[in-house]
């Protein structure tokens, strides 16, 4: 299944995408939320769509489309983990994985726009494969950890480098500013995903290819990550934890490039859709 | 006022402390969320214990006491905030605040046991004041930050430090382990605190006295914190800001001394209450 919500910010409804349609699940009555998740949501919902298929209601064209996981505890963030991007950072290869947080605040939809932060001048771009936890999740087996898995989203890990690097403290700083994870289009259910590992992913700024990399240029996969970061905090259903990103963001450019109100940037994973988002500058609300 | 919330874990009920005592408020239907906070529920808690005075049920005093806050979307954490610790730890003055987070799910109550996670041969103590933010919060001014001020707590901000500072990443690895943030006993309303940056704080281990410090030793104050992290991301009612440790704690001692199971860490703060928390070594559910 693809999982999607849409509407306004704040009062989405879900939805599912069916051979690139869009059909309304409102009437299923859940959010895709930790407590749909940690109640076996995904079979329930299943048999919902199964029977109601004949009489889903499709959404229309022009509908904002959300983050497709509504409010997650948290959004678990892994560094440096392809090879190609830890080198163009400049970093050695990490000897286990770097974890930080993003705060939820941050999370939007994948077509919204991104706003540049008040005094950013380095806002960065990071296409990246976003885990969906499905199960409560505390010291787990590599061995099974893939059955804490819910499905997987396109992220984009916006970064302000100036905030992450530059200004006395840890990553956090610049990850978690307003509209810096957009999430989507869908959450796709694991089965959908033949192979996790070998999946291209891509980002496009003003059209032109700047990242184009693929999840088999991982330095810890998917069920070593859900493993390891289990080890340091319990992982609710819901939450998110984003795998890192290839090479090809500004900050590794010589010389580096940041993104400038009036940019466009599309990003894309195999089988887990697109999105675009175009930059804009902060105004008060 | 000083709110409380008792009872199992993830199924607490909401009460109020009146000179010592704690009363039972489950019949104003409402948790101390995020949603209580953004709509004045501390005023319309106020009105319902005003008009059922006479008629509060005292919880018995063998009832668990929590968190007083219903999962916040975020803990955002000040590292060295005091002038003696950022001594006592080798780190120079910060010339600005240094920002992590905690995962919301090391949330505990006061006297619950801390748990030393699998692996840990350095768990530490850290008293904090901690912040509770009462409206939304996005670029506010300094002079206007106390007006996003619900209430404060006392937080004990246990920290592993292997993890925090030894495990190739930032400090979240170390700071979000399950029972890692025990708040309360109390969240106490701001009107009740006269001086915010005059407050004695303390922790003691096994009965001897560890750290013992004042919030007017704070770097950085309350409305400057305030404002700052609102730079970096919006933080929402129920949020919570840890401010930071003073000197005296595990790792800043000649030689190092860590938490051990049986060791019992007892804490306060002027006018936030007291907390008391037995270690107890990790063991599966």
């Amino acid at each position: 299944m693809k999982l999607i919500r849409y509407g306004q910010p704040k009062a989405e409804k879900t939805g599912i995408n069916i051979d690139g349609v869009n059909y309304d699940t409102s009437a299923f009555g859940e959010d895709y939320n930790e407590q749909f998740f940690e109640t076996d949501g995904l079979s329930r919902l299943q048999n919902f769509v199964d029977e109601n298929k004949d009489n889903l209601k499709e959404i229309n064209a022009d509908e904002r489309i959300g983050c497709p996981i509504a409010r997650p505890s948290k959004i678990v963030c892994i560094g440096l983990n392809y090879k190609l991007h830890a080198e163009e950072t400049g970093a050695p290869l990490p000897p286990e994985p770097v974890v930080f947080f993003k705060s939820t605040t941050a999370l939007t939809g994948p077509f919204d726009d991104i706003v540049i932060p008040k005094d950013s001048v380095k806002t960065d771009w990071e296409v990246e494969l976003a885990i969906v936890i499905g199960k409560e999740a505390s010291y787990v087996d590599e061995a099974e950890a893939m059955e804490y898995v819910a499905g997987y989203c396109l992220h984009n890990d916006v970064s302000e480098r100036e905030f992450q690097l530059e200004r006395n403290g840890t990553w956090d700083k610049g990850k978690g500013c307003d509209t810096f994870a957009p999430v989507g289009p869908w959450m796709v259910t694991k089965d959908e995903i033949r192979d996790v590992h070998n999946l291209r992913l891509w980002l496009s700024l003003n059209g032109k290819m700047v990242q184009d990399g693929n999840t088999s240029d991982f330095i810890f996969n998917v069920p070593f990550l859900v493993a390891y970061v289990s080890k340091f905090m319990t992982l609710l259903p819901g939450d998110i934890i984003s795998t890192g990103t290839p090479a090809g963001v500004g900050l590794g450019m010589n010389p580096p490039m940041y993104l400038k109100p009036g940019d466009v940037v599309e990003l894309g994973i195999d089988g887990l859709g697109t999105a675009k988002q175009n930059l804009r500058a902060y105004s008060k609300k």
